[in-house]
């Protein structure tokens, strides 16, 4: 079994001399997008399984520690690329295994022959250039680029990068489509298994069980709890009460690195109270209705404002607010019970590009607003297609809220407080319903996630239910 | 729901109040030991499960991230500590949840109650004085403690961390006890697996479900393949050929962050091959025999030769090696198939406190020899009542080690090379046996992992079986 070790690669090599040669003619400078490496998890040589950069894949990199891209600005439709590999030292094929050959490498990333170089050789090709940097979060990465004096990239050099990865290809796409039906597949066996354990992290095991056997890493930690009303949870720690909502927001990344990111919310006994299924119902109208909304064209934060208004509704009809929909959702009344925006760019990050802050998902000129729940909108740009979202309402019962002087005393005229703390009483804790969608330019978006349902009774029938 | 988060705490409050008093009585300036914080997956607002760094937990840190303990030199018993904890925005308790108050913290660490003061106090407590640290390698709280122009614990003041971690106490005991009951659930849902699927991911899918239904982490990236020849293979791309051995390198991290470590190897198809039976035995005689020999005052670079001596009678007999074992072992022939040490420190690290590097694994004095296979011994102390320690034989027949005439040529005299290569032509791969143990006074070690058999039999046994 000596036999080099696959590359895995999403994209034939001509597609990434395309998209390096747009960024090759849209730059003025050495551009390096670095892989990074893998970062420590207690001590320095016990790391975390290696996560290469997500631009650095983007371009052509192949999954390698400590690599680089070097990218030279050109305009004759030549992708100039170097790709820096770190020099393997004589013992490295004992302790790691065989390494892809240059020659292996240079064909799967579409390079010439001569475009594989060693890393160490960095500094004497940019020979004394000004250079710009894309760098991942990595403290030797980051060590490394410092050495060799490379400057931030500058927005002009970032948004030559974000506008290429805001569409994504057909490959891509596959990508994305093969990371859902594991996602999917995940979500089943924690149904499934919801109903045979007692704890958490009985379900979050049946979970990442299905993602390792496919060969994933988790795109983010997932969020797999009774208190879904805590939106960043980390870990499983509690018994699932009987009368819980189980909410279960989490995707794997597909060894390309293309995130899926689902959830799912549940009744642990497989069972809906009434005012369990009216805001689930609630929460599945504004999905439905905000990713009918996403067609080319339409502003995001729209769509982010549609759904906002539909909670209101359900929060209405709830008795929880008073008054009209609309108004309460001007007044941004909803936040209080949905205080996060409708939903991200996804792709190679399950919160795509989110490392280039809101020059990724802000379209030139828009800003956060500053509300509250408003505030947390991620992304404003107006749909394309190829575009990849996520869209995801939900309704929360937060005790942190509503202990909030300054956000619930400005609405205390539209909330019926008695009925709130009934519900808190309740520990109703939190509903969120995610789809991965990606916009198309006729017939609506395609719904990724599509095959697992959402209905209340198609969910419930779910519970406890073995493939 | 809105009850306190429990604080996971290994040990009683008064436990770490001694072990604070002790390391303050041998230190002579302010020490300051840093939590550490969750790195960077792919983007900065997407991080790996937050592990907090090992001495920080020792001296009783409680696991919050950005979170450290600042230790000042006194001699009065008192264990003159602060802990400083990040203070908390407004919206922080809506994306993750209550955290503790001061109270429970200070209770919990065995803190005075004025004991706790915000993380950014801490310049000011330290109010210009000279400090020490020891910063877990995590890129902010690197930057964190280079602003503050912290220098870096002195070897003295490491020695002084190092000397309590070696000799693990009743209470960390209980906890690598713990972890290595989640352990050896997880090798035997491994082994079930290995009969149900036909690939490494499906076993590793198994070994993971357990560690994450009982609330562990891996303790490092397991190492479940059938090329266990690449010692430190991460992934699992291969299927596993029905003739093959599978290779099972893998262990949890209880919540309070103590390891196991245990290796176990089998074949895939629940059947020996006599050459693969007696590799086998030879490498479980070596576990048995350098096991019996971890005593009080035994020197346990003593332990890796004598275990290196087994081999090489092992592979006498089975005529890859010609000669006297002792004198084989003498001349470092082993390293050809056994090129790793027998084992190293464990306790809140997999591989104990090796971010200090020889510092914990080498006594005063010594150092590492410096010929292949012999430099890669990570511990060579007197082993005393309350080390714990791993002991980790294996044989291997690795292509990239018969490829190196510097390594092979020496050898060529007592090498059978014809027999070599038709083992390497048959894949055998890599076979290692691992336990944790913990040296006591008498009767010889506890072995945390005895009740995982080893027998050849009694493991072929389990192939296939489910629990």
């Amino acid at each position: 079994m000596t036999n080099e070790p696959a590359i895995e690669m999403t994209a034939p090599p001509d597609v990434y001399q395309q998209r390096r040669a747009r960024l090759a003619a849209a730059i003025r400078r050495p551009l390096v997008i670095f892989a990074g490496h893998a970062p420590a998890r207690n001590y320095s040589t016990n790391p975390h399984p290696f996560r290469a950069g997500s631009s650095y894949l983007y371009f052509g990199g192949p999954p390698l520690e400590n690599a680089a891209l070097l990218i030279e600005p050109r305009s004759d439709g030549d992708n100039g690329c170097t790709l820096l590999r770190p020099p393997m030292g004589p013992d490295d094929p004992l302790w790691f295994g065989e390494v892809p050959s240059d020659e292996a490498l240079s064909e799967a990333a579409g390079l010439r022959r001569d475009g594989v170089a060693d890393s160490d050789r960095l500094g004497a090709l940019l020979a004394g250039r000004q250079a710009a940097s894309v760098v991942p979060p990595y403290p030797d990465t980051l060590a490394w680029a410092a050495q060799l004096g490379l400057a931030k990239a500058d927005d002009d050099e970032l948004l030559a990068i974000i506008h290429q990865r805001l569409i994504k290809d057909e490959h891509e796409l596959a990508a994305m489509r093969q990371a859902a039906e594991i996602c999917m597949e995940g979500h089943r066996a924690a149904l499934a298994a919801t109903g045979r354990g007692q704890r958490e992290a009985d379900v979050a095991a049946a979970f990442l069980a299905v993602l390792v056997a496919n060969g994933c890493e988790p795109s983010f930690n997932p969020i797999i709890t009774v208190r879904g009303e805590v939106l960043h949870g980390q870990g499983y720690p509690n018994l699932m009460p009987n009368g819980a909502l189980l909410l279960c927001d989490a995707g794997p990344e597909e060894p390309g690195g293309y995130a899926s990111d689902i959830t799912r919310t549940w009744p642990v006994s497989g069972k809906w109270t009434p005012i369990q299924r009216h805001l689930y119902n609630t929460t599945l109208r504004a999905l439905k209705e905000a990713t009918a909304a996403c067609a080319p064209g339409r502003r995001y934060r729209d769509v982010h404002d549609l759904s906002a208004r539909v909670i209101c509704e359900g929060l209405v009809e709830a008795e929880l607010l008073r008054g009209d929909p609309a108004e309460l959702a001007a007044r941004i009344a909803h936040a209080l019970f949905y205080p996060h925006g409708v939903g991200h760019l996804i792709g190679l990050d399950a919160h795509d590009m989110e490392d280039f802050g809101d020059l990724a998902g802000y379209a030139a000129g828009r800003t956060r607003r500053p509300e509250f729940g408003n505030k947390s909108l991620r992304l404003d740009r107006d749909l394309q297609p190829g575009m990849a979202v996520t869209i995801e309402p939900g309704i929360y019962l937060v005790p942190a809220i509503w202990a909030r002087d300054d956000l619930v005393k400005p609405l205390a005229d539209v909330v019926n407080r008695p009925k709130v703390d009934a519900l808190l009483k309740d520990h109703i804790g939190g509903i969120r319903l995610e789809d991965t969608i990606c916009v198309r330019d006729t017939g609506g978006p395609e719904v990724l996630s599509e095959a697992l349902p959402t209905d209340a009774d198609a969910v419930a029938a779910c519970v406890g239910v073995s493939r």
